[in-house]
């Protein structure tokens, strides 16, 4: 039987397992697939590094031109990472009829609009289960089996680098720089870290996940998006003591006819599922109706996990060719969604409550709460316990924990606080989330 | 443009949820699938009762002959439950070209080589997302999001009716009966509630989910299988202070060149990732190279979680018609994956070494420790820790917390016990799962 043939542009970190399955254990996608299955062509600018993988003469070379103009090739498999070129190569393929696998959740988060409408006119389809967790069959969950609910909400730590450098602050008291640095030195993080600390990866995979769970694309821009970079060991300590951890979420609801969709840390009670995903592992939550509430939990980066998703896609790509379907479902679970704008934030007259910690370093004088405690009552911001940690130092961290309240209310008597000359420095908020 | 048209037989607990979602929310269904997709027929041997649902004039018959039938039916549901009957209806809808689903745990486990073998042959889709763990896509998962693993084993807590119970009787101290009365009250066991404490429907769930993890068919006879309905809250209690919890697990792992499968009542950490799986939820732990490790939680049973699975593949092969493909990806995963048997058991040689919990009521007379352990140095089963409740009673609990050994070796151990004189009450044991 004549083989499907593959092609791969970009022979990095998930480039390698992916060529590692192909060549080392081919065999096993040929049995699921019941017929063979090659990777022939391998582009990447760097033909001399030894990855560990045994690749046959004649397939790699550093041109990726080479891999797109090559007519035998009936799937690209684009893991070159970054946007201009990578979407020139995705579009390419899209346009000469092959069927595309990505793992870019950048280039999706940034220009899935363009891709898939692209891929939607040509019948073409493009799989991207790699892009969002790792390993865990998300992608192909949202698409299909979950495809009779309406979600109400989906929550995740999304980000492996940052839920691993939290939970070495949270477990082992380390300050930031010192768990990035360790984050970096086990091969976690990268030598500029940005990407990941500054949740902008999170948020990558949160457009992906929201756009296919609420039914309209999101624009990336407009979603709020913030990291772990200015957490501090001070908060996290504190968390604890009231019974909460930092995390890193990535998070999406519905509130009213709008979706609110953030990334940012917060704070989890510790009995909360989520609160217990350490390390690397990644995790999301989702409720919807009528499933009610499912879980997803794995490893959510590196070589081995993210090539299974890879080749997953790959299988179901190559099964599209062997039937002669062009696109067989909806690249984003629902036809024309990519069309479609969802309308991102709340609206203030249904706004989403929560609970709030604001912790103060208080300039050791009288009056001070009194200053603080009057500045939270004019936003209408009732206070459910107020905690002081030492005394007598020129600066005492104070700890707040709200009732229920609006997150304008508290973003304006935050900006209040720091203006008051009784605190030692600016003032420090998380969002409680009870209830994700 | 034509509706898809489906057929129904049995309109009970799952079957009236798809109903609601046909008629109530139908619209989300036309949408996702980018065509009209209709509940055309539905047998139900009752047509009289109110299911909450607005069933249209003419669509509900007493006869599933006359759904079978009708051969404007594209896909038949097969929801009516039992043996002889449902086989009967899944085959007679393969012979005559209809898709198939069902969510027919027993079905599948007992006859699904020969429904399957059926379906391949006719080239016919037969989807059983609902049969397994309600509205979780696993199913979907072992088939194509998992497809290029070798799987090392999965380990699941898949009867929420069992898990309900275990739950109130660690969380609340209740005695076995006091728990099952109150899960008969919630309506969550049966009048009957055997096949569900006694394992039977959580191993016709691990059959289904074994058979596609490891590649082959098992002999569902071949199964050893152990509920919950002799567990004591005695042993519940006195695991707690062990730091571990009492859950039933279905459980396969590769052990050399068998899979060592079974359903039992075994005691987990209480810092395993499945002991906090509380109430009626199910989860399933999977390791697999090179997935690494995945988790799926959710609700695993009930009218609207799993009527989620079954209309998620209810649209699957509606995808299956529109594209004029009767078999898109075989319904096991792999092809001829049916007509293989997998060798369950262990080889003695490679069994595998657990911890185990075992637990005595010794006659309060002096030699009793010395006796017994006496029994367990015979079978070279070392020792760990020994505790003893109470002192003075007629007689008293003790409790042996074993180092790895051998199943074998407790097995004969615990018959030899049983023959002991200074013994109350039968020795009792479990198997403690340190690294599922």
């Amino acid at each position: 039987m004549e083989p499907i043939k593959v092609g791969l542009i970009g022979l990095g970190t998930v480039g390698a397992g992916l060529a590692e399955l192909f060549f080392h254990q081919g065999q096993r996608l040929d049995r699921r697939l019941g017929r063979p299955i090659r990777l022939v062509r391998i582009a990447d600018l760097d033909t001399t590094t030894d990855r560990g993988v045994r690749i046959p003469e004649g397939v790699l070379t550093g041109s990726a031109e080479e891999v797109l103009a090559d007519s035998g090739v009936q799937i690209l498999v684009e893991l070159a990472g970054g946007l201009t070129e990578a979407k020139e190569f995705v579009l390419s393929a899209i346009d000469s009829g092959k069927q595309v696998v990505t793992a870019n959740k950048a280039l999706l988060a940034l220009h899935g609009a363009e891709i898939f409408a692209r891929a939607e006119a040509a019948r073409i389809g493009v799989f991207f289960e790699g892009a969002v967790a790792g390993g865990i069959p998300l992608i192909r969950s949202f698409r299909e089996g979950l495809a009779a609910n309406r979600v109400q909400s989906i929550c995740g730590i999304l980000n492996g680098t940052s839920n691993y450098i939290l939970s070495r602050m949270t477990d082992q008291n380390e300050p930031y720089a010192q768990a990035l640095a360790a984050a970096q030195a086990e091969g976690l993080a990268e030598a500029d870290p940005s990407l990941d600390v500054e949740g902008m990866d999170a948020a990558h995979k949160l457009a992906i996940m929201t756009s296919m769970a609420f039914g309209g694309w999101i624009e990336f821009n407009d979603l709020p998006v913030e990291g772990i970079d200015k957490v501090e060991d001070l908060d996290i300590a504190m968390a604890r003591e009231f019974g909460f951890v930092i995390k890193l979420l990535a998070l999406a609801r519905r509130v009213g006819t709008r979706i609110d969709a953030r990334v940012h840390p917060a704070m989890l009670p510790q009995s909360h599922v989520l609160a217990a995903v350490g390390g690397v592992f990644n995790a999301i939550h989702v409720t919807a109706d009528p499933v009610g509430e499912v879980l997803f939990y794995g490893l959510g980066a590196g070589r081995r996990p993210t090539a299974s998703a890879v080749a997953a896609d790959v299988l179901e790509a190559a099964r599209n060719i062997i039937l002669g379907v062009g696109l067989r479902v909806p690249n984003l679970g629902e036809p024309g969604l990519e069309q479609r704008r969802l309308a991102l934030g709340t609206n203030s007259s249904d706004e989403l409550l929560a609970r709030y910690y604001i912790r103060i370093n208080a300039l050791d004088r009288p009056g001070v709460l009194s200053k603080v405690s009057g500045v939270l009552a004019d936003f209408e911001i009732s206070i459910q316990s107020v905690s002081q940690k030492g005394q007598g130092e020129a600066s005492v961290p104070v700890v707040i924990i709200t009732h229920q309240t609006r997150e304008a209310s508290v973003r304006r008597a935050m900006e209040r606080l720091q203006a008051l000359d009784v605190l030692a420095r600016r003032p420090v908020k998380y969002r409680i989330e009870d209830e994700v």
